[in-house]
């Protein structure tokens, strides 16, 4: 079972032509090798539903997913492998080191999307929205740039609220029950159906930088 | 029925000794009049629960209730009647006026409560948290100045989170579900109770003088 696992990842791994090996080499140039739009970057891109399917809907874009656990990143690589998407690239590495990939100001939107919520008071330095992850937020991102989070925690939106509300973003646009109303612009990943389906609400919040 | 209830009123606007008929001729001297503590300000106080249980529960600070309609004003007059407070005042006033009774940075914090959440786009600048108000608010204010916010209402509490957060304020503190955990600092008034029983969420907000 372990060995059949390992070498499904390892084809999907190799053969991906969504993976990019070596993202430091695209830095600046990501908008021209994936289309003149705005550049979306998903960090925590799981089985890659948002990212897949955000990129089907929004071809004008172009779409990075960033995702460290090996075992989901090729989940979301195989399943991107039965559509053919030019617009999107998928980055299988630690996100602490995006700002070896990107350029300043070379992101358009950031998107969070039911981040791990780090609840143990020990791990909060590993949550998405910590000062030192909002700090490269906001220099890798263009002057009208935005930060999009969704999550069905608690704990971790209230802390995201208080966090980029300090310096660097300004609040723009929340949600405290997303699916009460229906939203065109966003897709639904299975992951956040599960929620749906039990009747937790899930949160929402647009940032702009200040 | 109509005859009684204003008999009723009259007595009890005329007699308590809560109420201050006059508030302009306290400004700048709130905290002499009521104590040297903090002065806390209540806008629409309704029944008077929070304003007279926070004015007994902290009774080292100044507690100040707003309510323009005098049919609950005077419920929260008579209730207040039966205990003996002498830290509280209660002013039966359209808070539009609220500039003309306090002096620029006299107020430590400002308490809104289950505000009427004004639905209708035609009414957005009725709302407590509208631009007009805030800027009232962060005029009044003392430099560590805050103001905090509860509601049942969740479309009242997105805008108010987006507006309080575009300039003047900044968010201290945010719960999108603060009956979930309890919390000591603060009562539980009737009106509250009712949502709780009901299974909604009581959506808090604490905002400081950016």
């Amino acid at each position: 079972m372990r060995m059949r696992k390992k070498n499904y990842q390892e084809v999907v791994l190799a053969t991906s032509k969504y993976i990019v090996n070596e993202p430091s080499k695209l830095a600046g140039q990501w908008k021209a090798a994936l289309g003149s739009g705005e550049l979306h970057v998903e960090i925590g891109s799981g089985k890659g539903d948002y990212w897949r399917l955000m990129a089907q809907q929004y071809p004008q874009a172009a779409w990075v997913g960033i995702e460290k656990n090996v075992n989901v990143a090729s989940v979301a690589l195989k399943k991107a492998s039965e559509v053919d998407l030019t617009n999107a690239k998928f980055i299988v590495w630690d996100a602490n080191l995006i700002q070896e990939w990107f350029m300043p100001g070379e992101i358009d939107v950031l998107h969070l999307n039911f981040s791990d919520p780090w609840p143990k008071k020990a791990h909060v330095k590993r949550r998405l929205t910590h000062h030192h992850f909002v700090e490269k937020y906001y220099q890798l991102l263009s002057d009208q740039g935005r930060v999009i989070m969704k999550s069905d925690n608690r704990e971790l939106f209230e802390f995201s609220l208080v966090v980029m509300g300090q310096q660097w973003f300004v609040l723009e646009e929340v949600f405290v029950d997303f699916r009460s109303s229906t939203h065109d612009e966003d897709v639904i990943s299975e992951y956040e159906q599960r929620f749906m389906d039990l009747g937790q609400p899930i949160y929402r919040a647009v940032w702009r930088k200040r």
